[in-house]
């Protein structure tokens, strides 16, 4: 009975008229005969999800623009009834150290990429290679990022008269650079709960919850798809809204949204997107859509009303990047390998430049490569713009990168001035160089300000980079570290003369 | 004539087919007669609304999880009209204080929670218990608060070589923080005006126009429900979307609208919301809204398709609030009174904690009431999540409460150390602590940092609590107080030596 | 054929039925034959404008509260097809200094508000006396204007140990100040490009792309319409939206969208403006909209139901402005000129008020002036709100006005002690005043504090002028400044003694 409600539902949202909607599988019929009332609000999700309306036999049958299963073919037994519970919280179960007997079943709690490319293979192997699924590793196998994250986490005392440092737990962790990031789930044990069913065992995880770009999975996949096609309803509408992506790049270091919300781009999309179509595929410009949201630009594939491709969707984002533009020091040339920690530049430090910005050119893409991403970024550009429009566009932006990463240099010389002059402890004592005040106030010169003034430019919110978070500060920055060190060194000099 | 197309409207927008529009009464008609031309924005606005189509006895007759009528029974003259201008502003006229005299009427501008009562008895009740309706006095009466908001508001001038700090006028609280926390509203006086009626008397009425929270009424009660409801519409999709709370709940000392933004929760609604069903009473989880938002969480009645009662309506929020986790030095648990006034840390301070967090815990809910209020919001929770989603949400979240405290320590000792010192005048001097550059330091990180830190937690907006005023600034407050201590002792110990 | 597809669009969407579409020009179809390929967003884009769909001649037959073509006529070629292609990039070719042959035509990239006064002289008319045309000028040409924008974009790099400033290029400006205030469009040449077509030649131009509010034109001509009215959809709906004001108004500097968002106006608008018509004309309050966008209260024709006039349709937004809060060290009188940099205070300074505070008066609207643009604004407020309400607003703002410069002139004292004892170099040494720390920390006190808190103040946001870059900042620039002056007054003693 649920199950034709649900099947009719489906009818009505997605098919055409005449098709036959497909219906659940038996296994999934039982999930909910109890999870109805459990949670019934992740149910009503998945039931509005395409997966509830659609079998994986009919997604195939879709023309080759239109498809969104990759996959060549499904496996028979999740071929012909729609995508529930059952068929991905039980798929690959001897590969999941999650899994747990519930009901008879072999269930686990997490569904991760491993699972996902069973339908989505093409995009699930792009992610891979996509640098946000090695966000947990780039962050904790970096020596000098992870002092970073302690630096910032960690719990300061006083004992008596001295500050201490004492490192932040995984919860603390969890609860912040890793949120985004992503934790390593594990599975701690198992745990005896009552419930309305009686006393039932279930796995204790560690890192859970956790929808982290980068998350270690416990059947050793990394990442998780409900980052962006957020549980149960992965939405398609959801994943190209700028608001998913909002979710970890609003923050001073990484203020994309913020950025797109004060450019023509989001002007548009916030002014007219309330009719726009977000669930045709392919995305048809000008039809579907008169501005890009992130997706257009990084991930989708977008079309033109006469059937010709400007970009084919890719999850490898860094396909249409010629430059990283946040998160280091310098802007440089993108990294080669998703895999950021195995970098080392010429002063040995984990680190795409050395400190004074020469690029640690044997990890990153050359300029031919750097080319050919640019290309790619403004075939979709010229969706709209003319070719001169796009030109001087680009040439800002790359004079932008340039005179941004002149700023953090002075930042940087200001800062070894300290350093040498024993007015801060740095490198040469093996100490953090992000755990004193005048230490931070260099770090915001490029993780904050000049950072924010290359997103303003890369994404045309000029008035974001210009006094919010950018320009202003990224010079006043500069005057307030030169005051700092005028006036320590004064002091230093009459310390010394004593 | 007037009178009957509004009932025809009325009838097309919420009545069921067949359903007997209410009409206004004569007296609303007399006043629309003028009104409708001298602020037609503010006519069109009712003419939208609930009140202008149903009448009480109407309401009265739905069944109980759909009412939105509290009153067991409301009284004869105001049960068979709709709910227009002369039901609200000349009722309970004996009881104002703001009353006057107005075409043959005994009108007062301002309807007041014991108005709205006369209907809404339940809400008005329970909003009395609610913090909020205190707002006005617990800045007010608090000697502490009244100082910070002195040494904010205040006018800072040069007398020759020395800074002097005026206090604020009425005009300039009611300018800043008595927007959100409430006026007191007073008549002053009667004055004349010519109007196109002629001349005509109007009350003058002090902190007028004022819609905060905790404003004091001219007829003796507290808040104003128009500060969620907003007139003349009062509709409750308004009150359930963040917006409104976001007009008193973006700031850097209670950054909950920001933090909701870059949740995921933020992320669905705005991504999806423009679907939702906003207006039905009850709100049922999944099919009339698939995320929470502000209301979902700390007001509204919650239920499910299958009828249960997921969450109670309540407009005592600290219903389901176990710790308050802004506002105050360090996160505690939730005082028992609405008044904070009355509360004394064991130092006499006004404060629910000493300066080094030690809590006034006889003012406070005991941990067996923390737990009550804890399961009733997770029930809210497990309405979507899993019992281990939750519980691992929640480890985290008193995690951060405990470590951000232990930040706000250490500041604190080092605010200490500065006035012990006799580097910053404090309360030894009785001086206040907010009026030097050092003490507004130490008081950002809590009023701002760590709450915002909390806030993050508590609502899964971790981007939010990461950099932007979160753990970032946390920590690195620390690094500037003691960059600060250590420059200025030198100073005092040489200026000590001469 | 393309004709006949686009003609019934246009049909179904904006003409009523059994009105007869207007064709596009055949010079128009010639150009679509290939850019529809080439720029296909572009192109859909304009499909969808009401310039795509409607005649002048139809439009010049509108009643006159409805029309949006201002001329008493329009030239007999451009009367009965579209607005296409064409229409608008050949027009007045002989005035336009980027004009260049394309397949047989005159074309100029650049449509410039001389050609938009075709259709609309009265808007464009408007524009011209509007300060925001002049914003190009009113920058470059104000010498202490110009050294800010050289202190904020400008490349500071280290010479050994000495810091020196290298003034920003022209793409940086571009990039920053003058993307909002318009970059200057030169020809500076053509250039040959192999497109599908064969080689063509194309101009280049200096200062391209741009949509700047006050760009200088290659036709001679200053402003672009496309700043709020966005290419190529043109769209009313839009331009009244306040997301076209948040591309320049969000920043600290003039933090207008920020205040509306957290304004009771504002949440009225994002809860409930999704089911609003923001394309009526002209637009009547309570039916059309229930609470004022920007553009309500500062551009629109705003009609009353019963047909009545609130506020003349303007573009020149000075009409209702009686203060200019933001941009200038005091909050002052509006100027009379919208060329700005005409004005000289008492001392010679291109600025409208002394270091003091000193209204430089002959430059500035006088009281009665005053007085008239507070009526014109408060006819708006009117609309929806009481005169008792409108009253106690104003009478706050014109509060917060006097004691946020009250907060400036102290800042100013302190920073001119500064100057007089030689810890920083200002006017006397012909020395910058942007381009130390606490020149800037004077900066922010009436660049982004004081502003934001006028802005709060005028727009009822009073959430973000209390904590958010308002009054808590405010209040501690000062006590930061005294810190400051205090700790090097004492070391420049010291070193004085020697």
């Amino acid at each position: 009975m649920t199950r034709i409600v649900l099947a009719v539902m489906g009818l009505c949202l997605l098919l055409p008229w005449g098709a036959e909607a497909a219906e659940m599988s038996d296994a999934t019929a039982e999930c909910l005969e109890c999870h109805q009332s459990i949670a019934p609000g992740m149910v009503k999700a998945w039931q509005m999800s395409r997966h509830a309306q659609v079998s994986p036999a009919q997604a195939l049958q879709k023309p080759a623009l239109e498809r969104r299963v990759s996959a060549a073919g499904v496996p028979e037994q999740l071929l012909k009834t729609t995508v529930g519970c059952a068929e991905c919280h039980t798929l690959n179960a001897a590969k999941h150290r999650d899994v747990f007997e519930h009901n008879g079943y072999q269930v686990h709690v997490l569904v991760t990429p491993g699972d996902c490319a069973t339908c989505h293979p093409v995009e699930a192997g792009q992610y891979k290679e996509n640098i946000m699924s090695q966000a947990y590793g780039n962050l904790k196998n970096n020596t000098l990022y992870r002092d970073l994250t302690t630096s910032i986490n960690g719990v300061q005392s006083m004992s008596g008269d001295v500050l201490t440092l004492q490192p932040q737990n995984e919860l603390t962790d969890a609860d912040s650079c890793y949120s985004c990031h992503g934790t390593r789930i594990e599975l701690e044990g198992m745990q005896s709960r009552d419930t309305e069913m009686g006393e039932m065992d279930f796995p204790v995880l560690s890192g859970w919850p956790n929808e982290g770009v980068g998350r270690l999975n416990p059947d050793g996949t990394v990442g998780s798809c409900a980052s962006c096609h957020t549980m149960h309803r992965f939405s398609i509408e959801m994943a190209r809204k700028p608001h998913t992506c909002a979710q970890c790049h609003s923050g001073p270091d990484v203020p994309a949204y913020k950025v797109y919300k004060v450019s023509k781009h989001g002007n548009v999309y916030n002014s007219l997107g309330g009719k726009w179509d977000f669930a045709a595929v392919p995305w048809t410009v000008g039809r579907d859509f008169t501005a890009p949201t992130c997706a257009a630009c990084h991930v989708s594939l977008v079309a033109t009303e006469e059937g010709g491709v400007l970009a084919e969707r890719s999850h490898q984002m860094s396909d249409r990047l010629s430059w990283r533009i946040f998160g280091l020091i310098y802007a440089h040339a993108y990294p080669k390998s998703a895999d950021t920690s195995i970098i080392r530049n010429s002063a040995g430090q984990p680190l795409p430049t050395d400190l004074n910005g020469k690029a640690a050119a044997s990890y990153l893409i050359d300029g031919k490569e750097q080319q050919k991403r640019t290309a790619a970024m403004q075939a979709i550009c010229l969706g709209c713009h003319s070719q001169s429009w796009v030109a001087g566009h680009w040439q800002r932006f790359e004079n932008t990168i340039e005179t941004t990463n002149a700023m953090t240099l002075t930042a940087t010389r200001l800062m070894q001035k300290a350093w040498a002059a024993g007015l801060a402890r740095g490198p040469e004592q093996k100490d953090s160089i992000f755990n004193e005040a005048i230490e931070r106030k260099w770090a915001e010169q490029w993780l904050f300000f000049a950072n924010t003034v290359r997103f303003s430019s890369a994404m045309l919110g000029t008035d974001y980079g210009a006094f919010a978070n950018g320009r202003w500060y990224m010079s006043k920055t500069i005057m307030e570290m030169d005051d700092w060190l005028r006036l320590h060194s004064r002091k230093v000099q009459k310390t010394r003369k004593k």
